[in-house]
């Protein structure tokens, strides 16, 4: 194996040294080698302890069954328990300036299913977080139409066709910083910019409607009230098929961190666009080519020109665990699982390789799997200590299949931060530590 | 109308008086009795403010416009604005002896969709909230097995077939004070026993087939690890078809009240039987008649008998907006929506009426619609005013109707306090204020 490797417990994401970082890309392995290949397999029993063994937990009586504990009154509004306190959002100090314009990532390796609790949901915000009263926020309609409109909150609830739709919001930047190598150790800092929630509200179409947009507009720009005023434009192709206006998210009301009281919502299109706060939109005929769609949110290639208007997030999955944050702890049966989503539309099938993409298994895909929203798969295995080159691919329903990184960079080299959905490495080491690594 | 009725302000929650409760089985309304008749409509403009008229909230700048808000560290753990702090679980004081063996109520007028926020769901405890350490937390399985186990968490964590199912729980108890007449003025009250939640486990069947059940094996019992040690008899049948062994909810792990570090899943059945902080099933040939089987959970009839084993959770439905804490603000366009779910299946229709059931219309469903799942439905109205009787009814897959609440007390009397799925019928003002009653 690779003797320049570094001691993956050196590369917990927020101790990690700009000198640490250097080093990582040469993390590589060839894929394959070294691996005797861990058997895979179906329904495996476990075998758990028989009551011939004493164990404490079950002979002495513990408090938590002799005394009484809170009664009801005590949390009117739930929060989890006090030995969950790991399971938090995590930023990473070096990697911006100042915290109101940053960043931090939903933990990824400690969720189950496809809803991520709001609480976890991960943030990036430009100027902080907008703390707006409801009754004094207001969405504004101007520019190409017939008749331009102010909402209160209480109108836009007002309107008919009310609906709910899961979809996942993926930051253009997840993964962004493994287009040079293997820099991030965890899926919470590689794949945490990521989320899926269920949205409550109208569909942008019945918001325009009102208004009625003019025959020559053809570009929106949607305008948040916080103190950046992000703004993004959007074709009006993709306004009038899908977006929506919402107030609501996983059943209450949007968090003050999501764009609480008012967000637009631009399903599998990239996190920036979903502009939160949201206090206007503007129709006009071209894009505004303001600093999220210019100097930001472009993919530099290397001949030196961007990509531009990338709005879409293709294809991608990821391995939660194990992974660096999750590392096996038991020989024997184990639980792989991960997740993988498409903007372009729904998860197909998911492919799992523990021998570095050598050798393809189908995963299970645990439902619903909904369009343009993560999906869950679960592969079981039983792990005899063997050292593992975990991976995943998805396929969707485009016919589209997640590329590896390198085949990424041979076509837009590694000069962007953005649009990284090349397929993820975990390297399982004999002890079950794992830690993130390029295979080529 | 009923001259006798009180002032509906009067009726809150946790401020009526037994003398208050006495009256209020009087107020009954004929179907359909002083009303006009509000139009039915689909989709409707709303006419909201035009830029013509001044609006301080638009022509001056906010101060969350003005200046940086928090920063991403602020919030690990996420929660809601400060402007939502209305949004609780409420008890009702006089319910109960103590709040260690007590209900709160989960605010269905305040949500939307069909998953319950993990911090909202009802609790129902009889010893408190354990704490439990998961680390020394056990599974036993013991009784008519081949071979008695324990498991911890991590083992349970390791097996195959690792599933995320979405379930109602209701609470048999649930609208179990309107079997004498209208007396919450809620929803929250009157229904809000119940909450909607993805859960995260494995099926129940694959830890009994790690023991080995007896084929004599007929019964479980299930116990929590509370100070109240709570149990319920499950038939085996039920137990190998669809019930789960669950550590997570709504994506991460179960909340406390909930039943951290675990808890068991019975689809469509009573809450009661759903036994949280699981620490022992033990398999046997018979019931254990426990207290919660006998004394309680069962279902006294007017002949002195009473009804036993009654597990299924029947069709239901309640319209959540409006209602008595969600009255109507606004004349013209108005979106009604509600929640069904049906023990038996899934929710193919849902029914409303304006007019106290001399009229039905059928709702939209809002989808994902789910067996054993609440169900969310939308009705459009253009309200001008009129005074309204608002119910609505379920039809699940096996072609059962909600009943009326007439209908039940035929048949069971109104002695039991469980298993009231009758029709709730809402007095909607003149003004809008909205209040619980009863219509024959």
């Amino acid at each position: 194996m690779d003797g320049k490797r570094s001691n993956p417990a050196k590369h917990r994401v927020g101790e990690s040294s700009a000198a640490d970082r250097k080093t990582m890309d040469r993390r590589r392995f060839l894929a394959g080698a070294g691996l005797a290949g861990a058997a895979v397999a179906g329904a495996i029993p476990v075998r758990a302890q028989t009551l011939a063994k004493p164990d404490p937990a079950i002979t002495e009586v513990p408090d938590w069954s002799r005394y009484l504990g809170d009664g009801v009154a005590a949390r009117p509004y739930g929060s989890p328990s006090s030995f969950e306190k790991h399971v938090v959002r995590r930023d990473v100090e070096w990697l911006t300036a100042s915290r109101e314009s940053s960043v931090n990532f939903t933990p990824l390796h400690e969720l189950d299913g496809i809803i991520t609790p709001s609480g976890l949901c991960f943030e990036r915000h430009h100027g902080g977080i907008a703390e707006i009263d409801p009754a004094q926020h207001r969405l504004m309609i101007n520019g190409l139409v017939e008749k331009p409109m102010v909402f209160t909150l209480e109108d836009l609830k007002r309107f008919p066709n009310r609906m709910n739709r899961v979809y996942f919001l993926e930051c253009a930047a997840n993964s962004g910083m493994e287009w040079r190598g293997a820099q991030l150790n965890g899926c919470q800092y590689t794949h945490g910019m990521v989320h899926n929630v269920m949205y409550t509200g109208i569909s942008l179409k019945s918001v325009l409607d009102q208004a009625g947009i003019r025959p020559n507009a053809k570009w929106l720009l949607v305008e948040g009230a916080d103190s950046a005023g992000m703004t993004r434009s959007i074709p009006i192709e993709k306004a009038l098929k899908d977006c929506m206006v919402v107030w609501g998210m996983n059943g209450e009301a949007l968090r003050p961190e999501q764009g609480y009281p008012l967000r637009i919502v631009v399903p599998g299109w990239e996190g920036n666009m979903w502009v939160k706060w949201l206090r206007r939109i503007e129709v006009g005929d071209q894009p505004w080519q303001h600093r999220e769609e210019t100097s930001k949110y472009t993919d530099l290639l290397e001949n030196g020109t961007s990509r531009r208007f990338t709005f879409v997030m293709d294809a991608k999955s990821v391995v939660t665990n194990p992974s660096p944050q999750a590392p096996l702890k038991h020989k024997g049966p184990n639980v792989m699982t991960g997740l993988a989503w498409s903007g372009r539309g729904t998860v197909t099938r998911v492919d799992v390789s523990i021998d570095g993409g050598k050798n393809w298994h189908t995963a299970r895909l645990d439902g619903p799997v909904l369009p343009m929203s993560l999906t869950r798969f679960y592969f079981d295995i039983d792990w005899n200590g063997q050292e593992m080159l975990v991976q995943s691919r998805a396929f969707d329903s485009t016919g589209y299949v997640q590329p590896t990184k390198e085949e990424l960079r041979k076509i837009r080299g590694v000069n962007s931060i953005y649009h990284n959905n090349g397929i993820q490495t975990w390297f399982v080491h004999k002890n079950g530590e794992t830690e993130n690594v390029e295979v080529s």
